[in-house]
């Protein structure tokens, strides 16, 4: 379900990494259903997924494409056999909508899922984790947070055994990007443009500049690692609008990011001010995340937080650890 | 083998977690023998620790000590029976000695190891490793890096079936909280010996200051991410004596760090001019490892690099991987 940049990338590294997929983890994957935003293709023997990326590529949509199929989604899902639901239509961060539906529907025909939207685990991830569980099925979700970064990963893989006692984060690049303009006497307006010609923001940058997928994004490593059983309702939200950079602060050494918190008192995003040494200060559209935890303290992991490629490399992992979880219910995380 | 800081931190935390250890992974350890750098104490039906460790405090050895044996180290690895050495003398990092013969000494008599000892892996990683592979045994070295930041744990779990192209790294807090206190305009040596006031240079800072111990860290990083099969021999080393700070640098937004590189031009720790926002610039004695992974690019991990508990921990974790291994095979990393 969607077919947009992220969508596009999964499809086309899932040709790319064919051989590989096969040779090390004998995975030979079958796309047997797409949709974009208009309709969608079916082809119940596997699509032949080059000529339907030429098609999208061409016409701009899978109308018209010899596997199309007359079916909303919700039935395609509903019908289509197949043993997982890849689901990457644009995040939604108000009602979750269309992937939460989409993921219901996966959960109701007893469809695994693998998501890089992060629209229905803010709204609702609690009630979703624990429905997909109690049906043996599985929903994984790398991609929501940090692209190729392994944030997820890395809380659960290296710091198992230990409590985390709290995650700071700078989660979303756009912001991070504009507030390191702005350190260079830029204003907050045009920082922005600059961030929207580089393709950093979106056209609508309520997302970003606001907060909320900082939020969102909070919300889901919240739950993933300290198990706090929150959605976006529990997160106090201030975005980076009305920040203003003073000289004064860059010559105390000091600047301000958009850091998200997780900790005994609550969640929240806001702008804070920081040293400008602190491991979260970090330069360009990187993200950063320190996960605190109770023997070993403070850990930063840095690296990038979005991309199509990077995003689609996450779907990837998700999906050859679902396989060998299918073989062998080996631990996933 | 070692009854140092953190020797005596890794028996304290066996006692403490010893009920943990068991309820989580059935693992009831009996230390049966202990040496420090003058004698050694042997009981086959397993010592007090608590006592142990207060006759230790109170004597500063463990002469006197009621199970106290008269047999050199050599002698004493080989005809005790145990299942694991734990390695943890004092670092050499020119001959590798003592440690390097007590390794050896558990692999002729079929024992595991497990390390914190930098020195026997910064002379002869490739080698220890592949005899240990050839008798079936392991030997575990989470602590010899970043204390109990997961380095080594998180470029095998986190970034596994992508090829490391490069490492780059503050691998040494010392000289990482000189600099820092050399952008204050204090003299080299005044912050040498401040960081020798706060304990984290010791007395004879040549390891530190001249770019030994972050060399002999690259070397287990570099074999064990990028497979390199290298030793302290292919490492260029220059540290950080005649590094001097200019303003102007400063002003120009840049400051120096002492890096550890290993790329295709091999390897190198050398002083370098870095942007004040780069990922490596952290503070204090902060590590700091940038992983430039194929497809996901560059990963920056940041954390506590030293530290008797944060290493024993390391330890500990190791003693719970190979109990795993022993039990059932589980992939060790």
């Amino acid at each position: 379900m969607g077919l947009g940049v992220v969508g596009k990338a999964f499809l086309r590294l899932l040709m790319v990494e064919r051989e590989d997929l096969y040779r090390k983890y004998g995975l030979d994957p079958s796309v047997v259903a797409v949709a974009d935003s208009k309709t969608a293709a079916y082809n119940p023997l596997g699509l032949n997924i080059e000529r339907l990326l030429e098609h999208k590529e061409r016409v701009g949509s899978l109308e018209g494409y010899p596997d199309q199929i007359d079916l909303d989604t919700k039935s395609l899902i509903k019908e289509v056999e197949a043993e997982v639901l890849v689901e990457i239509t644009p995040s939604n961060l108000t009602t979750g909508e269309p992937g939460l539906s989409h993921i219901k529907g996966a959960l109701i025909s007893g469809k695994h899922v693998i998501t890089a939207n992060k629209g229905p685990l803010a709204i609702e991830m609690p009630a979703l984790v624990e429905l997909f569980d109690h049906k043996g099925l599985r929903i994984l979700f790398s991609g929501t947070v940090g692209g190729g970064t392994p944030f997820l990963k890395f809380v659960k893989k290296c710091l198992s055994g230990e409590r985390i006692v709290s995650i700071r984060g700078v989660l979303n690049g756009t912001t991070n990007y504009i507030l390191n303009r702005m350190e260079h006497g830029i204003s907050f307006q045009d920082a922005l443009k600059e961030a929207q010609e580089k393709g950093y923001a979106e056209a609508d940058p309520t997302n970003d500049v606001d907060g909320w997928d900082s939020a969102a994004k909070l919300v889901i490593l919240s739950n993933w690692a300290m198990d706090s059983g929150v959605t976006m309702s529990d997160v106090t939200v201030k975005g980076i609008r009305d920040v203003v950079l003073h000289r004064d602060l860059l010559k105390e050494g000091k600047t301000i990011r958009l850091i998200a918190t997780s900790d005994d008192e609550g969640l929240r995003v806001q702008p804070e001010v920081l040293p400008r040494n602190d491991p979260l200060v970090v330069p360009d559209a990187l993200n950063a995340v320190s996960f605190t935890a109770e023997i070993s303290g403070r850990h930063t992991l840095v690296g990038k937080g979005a991309g199509g490629k990077e995003t689609a490399a996450a779907l990837i992992r998700d999906l050859v650890e679902l396989k060998m979880y299918m073989r062998g219910g080996v631990g996933l995380c």
